[in-house]
């Protein structure tokens, strides 16, 4: 701004009444401003806005990883909402490793983001508290945080209890249940949305029969082995996320095929054989409802911290309606 | 910066010295600093690190619709290049509309990023140059830009002639090209692709074979449906982006079903009867060789502008491989 007042022979004052469209400036003045705006190229940036409004016209979200179709749809969502209000998204992956998470968000703060939404790899969120304390609002998504703030998911133990109520419904009474590392919320949620519908049809379960970790095919092809095969295998599958549904696939048995039911819809899921019966998430609506609450929030919204929950949708298509034997 | 130095009773020089990590101060002196810069939340930001480097370690990625899977695949492998840069990313969908495209460039640029890698929806890039010439690399991925700038892209034509060779290696004669619209740079590319391998074959290419056009399921299911019934249907379809094979794997007629190879990969391609057969580009080796050469560029690297080209590999599955009369 000093260049482009010294180049227009006039007062920093001057240049900042015409960048800011405020009266007070001939039109003689506000012209030869311009020219030298534009044969410097000077563009209103970061700095000035920050320090004029104090906000940056943009907001981050960090996901656990932007190539997944789940994390790649929140997103879109989320932009088309930040779009609207003129604002700029920032994205980063966090690759489920807590470090990275609060790593990129001090960083997005760092940033002077206007707000932040935040996948959570990690469970502690305390260094987040200064940022909200200072006026930075934080909207959780998919997993609920550790402070205080909105939190916007989807009903976990709802469509799991569903998928799985599903199962039993088609004759199943051994039920395998194949999810994410434990630690993760919404893998805790979908396994205990198993166990309620098999206890609210009065079936036992036995431990054996749910596999939880890492979502890597040779651990979910073990589990998938483990789970079909001898004297005790189960019946039917419900697998807990789209990772674990996708490795899953890939190693189920030839015959004595078992019925499936998965978490998250896939792609190609319809033209399978059998197509695929999923209990669907909506992430276009996961990722706007979290966006309008962020824009919320930064236009006063003072109501207590609240966490807003999307249902879930169970589309059968053939693989969990084959009774036990006919697989 | 100022009200650390008044809260530590120190000089401005002092708090910029403990920040920067520079020597010539007591560790008394860093210490009250560090006290200070606790108490009032003060983090180096966005203003400070560009009125002191000129860079503001951010960069920008354009693509098309990052809910898509091949631009996520490509924002993914960014990001991690930009991370191990110390680099956080900017992403934005342009929707395919060239005003998108501008709009978002431009308020990336005036956000100060240190470089920008665009998949182009428009075919003029002018407005880049002033951005280009004050100093902001610029890649174009996917796609070439219309300014001289590098251009990271996939071997459209070849990977299109080797599928369409393909087929034509299983005893295709009469083979139905459906595209993405002529206007964008890959489809035509394909389209091109197409046709040398039809020519170097000497077969004839009938015009109404080739169906170019946006890729929503409507437009697509009437392609498919033209190209294959009536006396002079194909009996091979080359469909030329992952959301046209997705369509017509929607639409395929229930008997004498063409033989059919995508351009694309799909996640659950392996698992359809037949399992499909693609021309794969590699998102993630070109999402990472534009990230590369963007920092090369800001590194100084001053080389011409190069137009980079990944290959593609075709994948038979099973969709490609039957000969005419026998789908």
């Amino acid at each position: 701004m000093k260049d482009v007042a010294a180049a227009a022979g006039v007062g920093l004052k001057t240049v900042s009444r015409v960048v800011n469209g405020e009266s007070g400036v001939t039109p003689e003045m506000a012209a030869r401003v311009q020219a030298a705006i534009e044969a410097l190229g000077f563009r209103r940036n970061d700095s000035a806005r920050l320090l004029r409004t104090g906000r940056t016209a943009s907001v981050a979200l960090l996901l656990e990883d932007i190539s997944d179709p789940f994390s790649s749809a929140l997103s879109r969502a989320v932009e088309q909402v930040a779009a609207a209000e003129g604002c700029l998204l920032f994205t980063g992956s966090s690759g489920e490793q807590p470090h990275r998470e609060k790593e990129l968000a001090l960083a997005f703060c760092a940033r002077r983001v206007d707000g932040l939404i935040v996948v959570p790899a990690g469970h502690d969120h305390g260094y987040l508290l200064p940022e909200v304390e200072s006026g930075t609002p934080v909207v959780f998504l998919d997993r609920p945080g550790s402070i205080a703030a909105d939190a916007v998911l989807s009903d976990n133990a709802g469509g799991a209890k569903a998928g799985t109520a599903h199962l039993i419904a088609h004759g199943h009474r051994r039920i395998g249940f194949i999810g994410d590392l434990p630690t993760i919320h919404t893998a805790a949620e979908r396994a205990r949305g198993y166990r309620e519908a098999m206890a609210e049809a009065g079936l036992p379960v036995d431990e054996k029969w749910i596999d939880c970790g890492p979502t890597d095919r040779a651990r979910v092809a073990a589990a998938v082995h483990r789970l079909t095969t001898g004297p005790d295998a189960v019946t039917a599958l419900f697998t807990a996320n789209n990772r674990v549904t996708l490795a899953a696939l890939h190693h189920l048995p030839a015959t004595a095929r078992p019925a499936l039911v998965g978490f998250d819809d896939l792609e190609l899921a319809d033209l399978l054989t059998p197509a695929l019966t999923v209990v669907a998430q909506d992430p276009v609506a996961l990722g706007a409802l979290a966006a309008r609450r962020l824009f919320d929030r930064l236009a006063g919204e003072a109501s207590p911290p609240a966490r807003l929950e999307i249902p879930t949708l169970l589309i059968p298509r053939g693989s969990g309606e084959t009774p036990p034997g006919e697989g």
